[in-house]
């Protein structure tokens, strides 16, 4: 035990502890959603309990949006760092970055389940939500873009057309992201449909792409 | 160091990661639930705070629950996970569903803290409570009835009388909570010592399979 | 990587997941104290900012306690967990005890905070405050006591004088803090004491017992 | 598996548990961070949320700063951490102590994201998040200090030039930042930006030291 201390000079290049700290920081904020529904609570007055729960129903919906987002996330971060070979300090930074947007999207996530039946917000507040989504795609996207081009930190068997369909997928989905934030802003029903469907779309199954092996390693 | 990089093609299979981040889930969602047992507060006014400690029994009556809850289903998907030879999209979904229905109970624990000794909602929490345990129950059954249907993921060595066996306990769970939440609806002390009765059942040792041991295998 | 599956029928008894999981619990419960430091907040009227932070200094001091106390356990729990060979079901629900009390803690440190300067409810705080680190106490000596007994799960090659150390000062720990309730009861200050005291004793390093060493294991 | 159990006489001096412990505590309270932006409410009245949610503009502020800074020092653990050859127990209380100011940080962020915009308390809030931003660079570097005095815990194969070079950096911080507390207090705007500078310092890529590579090792 006492001889395996990894070489000062030569390690901060692998990803696993970036991938560590994110899969943490995915974990709480994922965790953390419940915390914005609150219980009903209205002292000094008898309140029904079964309508106020009912009419928690925009925070559920807001709930289980987001954390179906993060979990897509978390499941693309992972699929995503595989195809890097190695981490610089500016990807860190992106990474901190997205990793920024992602710890946010718990507060748009409370705004839109507080004030989605609000007739005179609702618009502000799915705005605002379809706005939380767009900021983790954003810099997804910037941390990509970074990492591929010039086939800087990812892996350099993949193929240059597998990159390029990433790059398009990540490109469109801030595009879509963007029309979303401006959809909610005219009719904030289609907005809010938007978003739905994207993370609907985004459930399908990623695409792998098909490698010549490397020499199998072991851990 | 540098030249352990897994390969991209091969990889997404191991359940090692969806483990992990599960096990984030469940240490965040157990040790969440304290934060929704609130400190009695009187803006104004002078209180007995030894009276209102004491008068919290349902929170913390609440919290125990929840608490073993979580950890028994800790423990179970570490046991069940260990039965399956890799993971697939649709696994890592219903996993997903299944991580948000323990992310919810804090709610529904919050909620029974609240208004067990609330004359006029009382059965309105306890239901609500017997609801959301019934979900993480139903979620944990759809996963296990995938990834067990057709032996798809699960290790082929297993006996099919063993699998039988996890799925009739696990169905029976669901059939169980079922009633539970229709018991609290109609009399909710005898839903909840339904809960309370189905949770010290869980706290019996769980049956482990003897199988011809693999070939051993070094981490 | 499609090869290490452990061995079903074999793994259980490894503590790795056990630690792995407490130390989730040890970190979130440790953050989450400053959640219980609100920051002063007074709607509708102007507050001295300065004045008011300074007032908090009971919830400082509540918070650095019981950060300095769970963070003792964090450290005990890996020093005893290494000192076991394996883990049973008994053992893991005695574990799952002791990190609901862990767990339990950010509630009494926030009464605590909130009330030790109230001088109708101090006694109710502190004493709340000095039960809330009895139970860890409590239920890190019925781990230990079940561990050692019939030296079920602890290394055989420890000797037996070491095992007694241990275990005399675990139960006096429970007496102290037991006392440390009684007192807390009477005269809150010297309670109080009591708890710093204890806490600044346990900070003194763990004693390591020699061993013959074991063939030494690659990970 | 079950011939693994590391040498109970000889693992504590190992930094893994030390430093996975600490990526807890890193990612959990650079997540937290967020629920201390709240969701404007106005029991009874109408607001303008779209108004509401800019005026939060001083919290987001806040919110990014600590977010950067508590990602900074969580690179820089790593960084430093794999400099040390070994920890012992002053070591891991002086973390413990570090740790302790970084769960800490929300506290000060929030009142700053509170009161930036309040002119009779907004001297009061920027000082105290200077001071905030202070205690983890105080305690960050006496553990450095103390790990670096007489070679105790760091890789003997460093160069002293290089070790004097990282002590200077970080006693230059505590300077810096106690000058930005004092500064804070006569002229808040030019202490928030003194902080901000600092920050923005800070991302620059760190120096790695060029090191006779050791014995390549395999974990």
């Amino acid at each position: 035990m006492g001889n395996h201390r990894p070489d000062p000079a030569g390690t901060e290049r692998g990803t696993e502890r970036v991938e560590a700290f994110s899969d943490g920081v995915f974990a709480i904020a994922i965790t953390l959603l419940i915390l914005e529904v609150k219980v009903p609570r209205s002292p000094g007055a008898t309140i029904d309990l079964l309508k106020e729960l009912q009419q928690l129903w925009p925070s559920y919906f807001a709930l289980v949006l987001s954390f179906v987002m993060i979990g897509i996330y978390w499941a693309n971060h992972h699929y995503v760092f595989k195809l890097f070979e190695k981490t610089d300090h500016s990807l860190n930074l992106l990474n901190l970055l997205f990793l920024l947007c992602i710890s946010f999207l718990p507060f748009p996530t409370a705004v839109l389940g507080s004030y989605m039946l609000d007739g005179s917000n609702q618009t502000t507040a799915a705005t605002f939500y379809a706005f939380g989504l767009l900021l983790p795609a954003l810099s997804w996207t910037l941390m990509w873009l970074y990492a591929c081009s010039g086939r800087r930190l990812v892996d350099r068997r993949l193929e240059p057309r597998f990159l390029w369909i990433l790059t398009a997928k990540y490109v469109v989905s801030v595009v879509v992201y963007s029309i979303a934030v401006y959809v909610s802003w005219v009719a904030f029903k289609l907005g809010l449909a938007c978003c739905v469907g994207l993370t609907l779309l985004y459930l399908t199954p990623p695409y792998f792409p098909a490698l010549p092996a490397r020499r199998s390693v072991r851990r």
